[in-house]
């Protein structure tokens, strides 16, 4: 083996079975059609993805579609955050009604920036008891890239103490997906229960693979298929080598 | 007068005047601060705009430095209009007990893409029935950017068949802004009493002008305060020539 970093040798059947069952495949496309979003469900079988993130009004036929084979994941403010808590509440007890079983909600941003913790630690404490309540898990976005690092370290350890499940970065709609950054900041703040949703911007193998390596515990992204055929072939790759 | 383009010199106090009470001055950012939105009212109450679009979890701030001076205008299933019609319609509940009294809804893109009209046709219809009872307007985002120029004529006519008392063209949210073409394609496929809002990347007194011109009764921008000072010095130019 000559000219290979080691760090593509670590990408084996194994790592790739693994970095697989911790995707969200996603497809948040406004335009989407419900072709489209059929497409999605089916490659989440197909490839054996851990859930499947689609919009609210496509629950109920998502859930149709895996009949729990992956977890039927949905979004709750998205992607701008600033909704009123009493709609926010509704629009979960819709969606774990209609069979979602993990929430990703975004946290109130323009209320944080405001220096308004009390209202965004409301939030998260009453849809966490509502998502609980229902036997599912609360992911709760922050969306890195309006933060300072400071911020983000803030809103995690908010995040953390009022009953979420993961910190997830990003909505893919801000100005940036996530960072390696982020996930180093998120990390120090939050204790190991809590968990990490690396999301936005997330389209190769090689990137998933440094998500994975930076421990976090599940990457939403809409090309989960992309990012399993790559992996795939820089193991193959590496073998040849 | 030499060398002046007829268009600008028809620029004059009261044309002037006409825009600025036209006018839905906006503030959507998700990352817009408490002090963003309140500077935002106050440039309202200022230019004497005829609304100010803000946020659903600010809408009784607003209400409150507002007074009835001008309309509090707030989003809906926005920007990605993808949620279910039960929590747009609590959300619109919740807007209008907290002092909003106009509505700017995004429809189901997705679901219209999917060519399920009768899903869109009833969340306009439905929303519809809860502002107007509670003497409200309400306006239709179609977000023309995801629309081909059949879908914009198709998605206007379910709007005005379904109580839209607006049909809006954009969030300012997707692929693209207002575009005068779209004006021409939404205000041949709905009658008179159906009224249109351009909005979306509308930042130059120019640009308003021209949308004046195609006959829009509202302009939504986060730019009211530049669009009139931009026109207040075109016209000032234009006497000096």
């Amino acid at each position: 083996m000559r000219n290979q970093p080691d760090i593509l040798a670590k990408i084996n059947e194994d790592i790739i079975e693994k970095i697989d069952s911790m995707i969200d495949h996603t497809n948040l496309k406004p335009y989407s059609t419900q072709k489209d979003l059929v497409k999605t469900c089916h490659e989440v079988l197909e490839y054996g993805f851990y859930g499947c993130c689609i919009p609210p009004w496509f629950i109920k036929e998502a859930s149709n579609i895996l009949q729990g084979s992956a977890e039927v994941v949905t979004v709750i403010g998205f992607p701008a955050g600033y909704t009123s808590l009493k709609a926010k509440v509704v629009e979960t007890q819709k969606a774990l009604e209609d069979g979602a079983s993990e929430i990703d909600m975004v946290i109130n941003v323009s209320a944080f920036k405001s220096k308004k913790y009390d209202l965004v630690a409301k939030e998260i404490a009453t849809i966490s008891d509502i998502v609980h309540d229902a036997g599912g898990l609360l992911k709760v976005i922050i969306e890195t890239g309006y933060l300072s690092e400071e911020e983000i370290g803030l809103a995690s350890r908010i995040v953390a103490e009022n009953g979420g499940d993961f910190v997830k970065t990003s909505t893919g709609f801000g100005p940036r997906g996530a960072l390696p950054e982020d996930i180093l900041i998120i990390r120090r703040n939050i204790p190991d229960s809590v968990k990490i949703k690396a999301a936005g911007g997330i389209r190769t193998g090689i990137q998933a693979f440094l998500f994975y390596t930076l421990g976090v515990e599940r990457i939403g992204t809409s090309s989960g298929v992309r990012i399993i055929e790559d992996l795939k072939k820089i193991s193959q790759l590496s073998n040849q080598i």
